[in-house]
């Protein structure tokens, strides 16, 4: 297993190194590393309740990355996996505890209760005030005695946080938190084990099982399950969240927590069916987002707590906050899909006569039809051989419809014309001769103020977003070494004629052409292209002849 | 591979659904599922020129996760890696597209560009006014005619939502995506492969390897480089990056993405080598993030953009957004470790005596010492054998030392045997016990205002911390069940004694305690426990007898 990593015994300081570069000036840490990794407030007075929380490493952005106003004021991080010590909790606690006093936030792990509980008693004979709560939210294991600490404790932190920004006393701050703490309940899963960097990853899951009821330090969950549908997971797994909840029909704040592993689009996905499988009213979700994570572990966990009937707790919940990491509450909203917008129908344009013009476009398809052996002999070399098909398909279902056509209105005839060519002719040509049909009539038209162009004028705006939309310039071995030069010497007045000459030179000019730089050939080696004119090239080549025969 | 997800062909419908849910609802989606997959902002007027963008799915947060105020007025999603159809774009440019216009802004890749073209025409034709960028920033291949469209796009975004915001023309809106696509260069990096949902993991990389130039599609990075500790991967990176900058001297913003499978503490170690591997200043770091993803590709992508001369660029990418997704821009502090806090060293007690304490502490240690076969003997049958051996080592390291004891001094003294404890006696019992007799300390020395405590007051205290951060009670088969019916004897007034006889009691009646909840015994079977008392707590019982002794 690989990891953008540089050796064992640094990643995790690294990682508090990093997070304190990118931390504003707002956040700092202690110096004794590697014994003593705590991220504290740089902009914090002791002014108020100190609230501490921490613990192993590989749970990132928990914990130095709730470290700021309004949440916690310092995080005491171990190893990976490993209780922080006694003196690196008693650092924390020193460094930015003042005479409001301080709340340790622990999860439910014995090494982190024990080093934590001896550092406050150590921080309680220095004298000062120093209180902990800690949190057991798993409902994995019915009936546990001590049930662990997961991704709920996060909703301790923001309390006690927000209760602590606003001058409460330890006393009061301390009650918040064990009320959140007393009423918060979580579930994980996971459809993978996760990879503690430096040691082979587990591979206990077989390709149709999944664990219900993981922790977050890659031990097995409390049970395997058939995987399923997310939709039937997250039906599993409220079902036995909400049994769990004390208060029966208070409205609800949910966390949906990336363990570290989910890609976006799947916890998006995941969190659709989470809500959905909701029987309680969920009155603010929180995530989806890697908030408590198992280093890349492809799981999952929901958090529940019942708001109660006071709103003090949604807001507590809600209060802007300094760390990035936490992602504001919010409500769900209900999909109510807008209606297409109208326009959507290509116009229906009624057909006109113009006997000219008829002429003209029957002997563009005619020309096509006809070249279709050799136009794919010619891609054969150095495509893959449909170049004459593809044209001469959309030549014969147009001239089959000549007579539908707005043929006395330019602009409509191109609309139609383009839309025709977008659903017959196929593939990236079918939609960049589209696009420069489309751009001809919309010249032509003269939309958006301007006069109506002519159609050399239009020709030449339809060539410009040919070669804007699909990347290609004149030398490129394109259609366009036909077509540019034909429009310059229509340009430059010398008639159908001229621009057939133009235009047959152009494409001639292609076979000498060493390296595509776009378009159908620019995958192929310069020795298979040696001698072989471009086949678009030569079929627009072939048009301006048609079209300049008298 | 398994994924959080119901079916394939609901998957990008379903995650925008999500988005829409939780977008509070300043987010729309179209209805036309599945063909259309368009989400716009709710909350919009037309009154400024509308800043659209899409492409396949695979990348979330991009795009959907980008529509809000100050960046994208709507995303126009594919199928995972697959452009949105030529009508589906043109939905959502008529959806948001008012009198200012519209500005697409389009990855370049060629189905993007010719789906996103035609719409554009369409567009035009229906009297739309909309202007199209293309966005090329990788640099993977030396000389690509068409370098690929990656995370840099965002920073077009973020820069044209900013100016249509600002009520900007179209012209000038455009102008100033520009200047960013022309300026801004990405390179990806990536350990692994990603995998399509339904579609087997393509292992082509050996545990060696890692690619270079990677695409967000899941296709082969440029070159196979070999696997080395992040920081030289990040000055390869930096380097090349670097060195492909147009502007030589500007401070750069950069843009670290994390493409969807890199845990969060790795993407904190390669961002810590990252900025430690740019030679240029970097005045705006975005990042890291999961911005631009590939599905769940263990790799990265650093993007890098010189902000030029004048101040407005760096403004234009830092202004508030709507999008959660988006991560506003910070500088780089530097890391500057505060000093350890004072008192982290054990205080040094000044010897005293007390003949009285002395020989009672001296009674305490004998008897542990005494006891050591014993108490190995009993934890043995239910744990793992060592409980005489630990108790007995601490006993004798103590009695070693009574004599540099701060006898006289009750408070000082427990606080002195609590450090001893900590160190000497290992374990979670050695933490367990230090936290006890450290808060018998505290209590004695009266500190935070309250009166010293006599010794058997200090003494509950103690076991009411043991029991909290121990977390068992009485009845669980600890050392407790010894400890408490002898406070409570003392607290009676019933003498040593008294005390003696109590925790004798309790201590036999561990053995007929049928499970343990608590400690080193919860994890044997009952029919283990049988018979057997808990050794911590025979061994407090004939503490309690020894120092009852006249």
């Amino acid at each position: 297993m690989k990891h953008f990593l540089n050796e064992r015994g640094t990643i995790v300081t690294e990682a508090l190194d990093a997070a304190v570069m990118l931390g504003e000036g707002k956040l700092a840490r202690l110096d004794g590393y590697p014994a003593i990794k705590v991220v504290v407030r740089a902009d914090w007075d002791r002014s108020e309740v100190a609230v501490v929380s921490g613990g192993g490493a590989g749970h990132e952005p928990a914990h130095a990355g709730f470290v700021g106003a309004g949440m916690l004021t310092a995080a005491v991080c171990g190893e990976i996996f490993a209780s922080p010590s006694v003196d690196a909790v008693l650092a924390g606690i020193l460094a930015v505890t003042g005479a409001p006093g301080c709340l340790l936030i622990v999860k439910n792990y014995t090494g982190d209760r024990l080093n934590f509980g001896l550092a406050a008693e150590r921080a309680r004979a220095l004298g000062l005030a120093v209180e902990m709560v800690v949190v057991a939210d798993d409902i994995a294991i019915a009936d546990a005695p001590r049930p662990r600490g997961l991704a709920g404790t996060l909703l301790v932190h923001k309390v006690a946080g927000h209760l602590a920004r606003a001058g409460a006393t330890l006393a009061a701050v301390k009650d918040g938190a064990e009320r959140v703490a007393r009423g918060v309940r979580s579930l994980g899963i996971s459809l993978s084990t996760g990879t503690v960097p430096g040691q082979p990853t587990e591979l206990r899951l077989g390709p149709d099982e999944v664990e219900l009821g993981l922790g977050i330090h890659g031990e097995p969950g409390a049970e395997k399950i058939a995987y399923r549908p997310v939709d039937e997971l997250a039906t599993t797994m409220v079902a036995r969240l909400e049994r769990m909840l004390a208060d029966t029909r208070a409205p609800l704040a949910i966390l949906i927590n990336d363990l570290g592993g989910v890609p976006p689009i799947e916890m998006a996905v995941a969190t659709r069916a989470i809500l959905g499988a909701m029987t309680r009213e969920v009155a603010l979700v929180i995530g989806p987002a890697r908030l408590m994570t198992s280093l890349d572990m492809k799981g999952l966990s929901i958090s529940a707590l019942p708001l109660g009937d006071d709103l003090s707790l949604r807001e507590m919940l809600c209060s802007e906050v300094a760390p990035r990491a936490w992602p504001r509450g919010r409500g769900v909203t209900r999909v109510a899909p807008l209606p297409l917008p109208g326009g959507m129908q290509a116009a229906v344009h009624a057909p006109s006569v113009n006997a000219g013009r008829r002429r003209a476009l029957a002997a563009i398809c005619a020309t096509l039809a006809s070249l279709e052996a050799e136009l794919n002999a010619l891609d054969a070399k150095i495509g893959d051989g449909d170049t004459g098909t593809t044209f001469a398909t959309a030549a014969r279902a147009i001239a089959a419809e000549l007579d539908a056509l707005p043929l006395d209105h330019p602009a409509a005839l191109c609309a139609a014309i383009a839309a025709r060519l977008a659903t017959v002719m196929g593939g990236s040509s079918g939609i960049l001769l589209s696009i420069g049909v489309a751009a001809m009539g919309a010249a032509l038209g003269g939309h958006a103020g301007a006069a109506p162009s002519s159609w050399v004028a239009a020709l030449r705006e339809g060539l410009r977003r040919v070669q804007q939309y699909g990347g290609a310039s004149a030398g490129d071995r394109t259609m366009l070494d036909a077509l540019l030069p034909a429009v310059d010497a229509l340009e430059a007045g010398e008639g159908l004629a001229g621009a057939a000459a133009a235009a047959t030179q152009g494409a001639d000019r292609t076979a000498t052409l060493p390296v595509a730089r776009a378009g159908r050939s620019s995958y192929v080696p310069a020795s298979a292209l040696r001698g072989v004119p471009d086949p678009g090239a030569v079929a627009f080549a072939a048009v301006f002849r048609a079209l300049a025969r008298p």
